[in-house]
């Protein structure tokens, strides 16, 4: 597992850094490196909110620095327009990719992202190992800094989650079972049945139940047969 | 395909309104909706750069004419701490598995977010069909407005094309209405049944049920109905 920094070269505008800082701790990264920026100031401090620790203990660096210092850097860079399609901007890969890839990386790893008006320039681009480009919309790429950096934070982000249980295979077919009792007790009729049931194994597969609805769907068929079998018929119906 | 629009609810600083419709547009979502938003000035149209066409076009409309128009609500909050893992919001859905349910949708889709200090509050979570929760940091989870908004619409923004019929909006109330009167007629516990309805209407909501499913699975309560009208008490038993 790599060791990732967040390298913003030169940038103009304080808010954004503020901002940057915000969203890589929002996604559990702490190591903020800024190359001439502009001052930082009450406005980087504000936007970085509960993050602002991450901002006042940002790393001052040269770029030659970051390169010195890092075992693969990767630039970031908008979608390009043909005409700038040239070999030192390609191949290029999505952040879903560059996770797969730094996936098998060792060491630290510095990812820059260029100034909010002009990106990275050439020779910043051609000296990196990786290019890395967020998907946009053709109509409008250019996204705000600190908004880049959130995409590239999250897919880098291995968070765990999940806090609640899913049910199992047991479970579920035992759901199955009892819904397949409870269809031959209301006489649904035999040549629907299995075809009900296996829409029903399909609707319970693809939404991932929890245990606690399994249990609360097994409560409600148990409640309606309890009916079935002791409720008195009701007068005048057929 | 659905047609997704971004329903910005309360907030209460117009610069992430701006931001968010920056985002948007980078994506290449276009819909933005305002309900009860704060005054939209300068400040909005500096951020919003060049989607001041996105955030201009925004929509006004009030929460009830949201869930009036769309065919799935997804309400999006931010991670919980384990005292608030109330039923009501869980199970919870990461943007990437939002993407896997919403590519078989139909119809309207509305993705909520909710006021920068509080987000939603629990009666409009309860409202909603799924819920998005982003993974975040347990550090620092609470996420600026705008970079939630642009995760989200990141994830969406290349939505696989739907194949099959799913049942609208209206198909689906009248599926829980059903389960509420049969509910009823097995006299499961009152100050359960809201819990009960909430949860179904999360599974049905999150499973894109088909037109066909959802006509087997009003066939099933009807016949059951019909056996807890009908049938005779068993002998013997309590």
């Amino acid at each position: 597992m790599p060791e990732v920094e967040i390298v913003l070269v030169e940038p103009l505008c304080e808010g954004n850094v503020g901002f940057a800082a915000r969203v890589m701790k929002n996604f559990g990264f702490t190591r903020l490196v800024l190359v001439d920026p502009c001052e930082i100031g009450d406005d980087a401090i504000a936007r970085s909110s509960h993050a602002r620790d991450v901002l006042e203990l940002a790393a001052r660096k040269s770029l030659e620095e970051v390169f010195a210092e890092s075992d693969l850097v990767v630039a970031t860079t908008g979608e390009l327009s043909k005409s700038v399609c040239t070999s030192m901007r390609m191949p290029y890969y999505a952040p879903s990719e560059l996770r797969e890839i730094l996936s098998n990386v060792d060491g630290q790893v510095s990812i820059l992202f260029g100034r909010e008006n002009w990106g990275l320039n050439n020779e910043e681009v051609s000296r990196c190992d990786l290019i890395c480009t967020i998907p946009t919309s053709e109509i409008y790429p250019i996204m705000n800094l600190s908004h880049a950096v959130g995409i590239v934070c999250y897919e880098l982000a291995h968070l765990p989650r999940g806090t609640y249980r899913v049910a199992g295979k047991t479970e579920r077919e035992a759901l199955i079972d009892h819904f397949g009792t409870f269809l031959e007790r209301i006489d649904h009729p035999d040549f629907k049945r299995q075809n009900t049931l296996l829409m029903l194994r399909r609707i319970f597969g693809r939404t991932a139940l929890t245990t606690r609805e399994v249990s609360t769907l097994h409560g409600i068929l148990r409640r309606a047969e309890w009916h079935i079998d002791h409720d008195m018929p009701r007068q005048g119906t057929p």
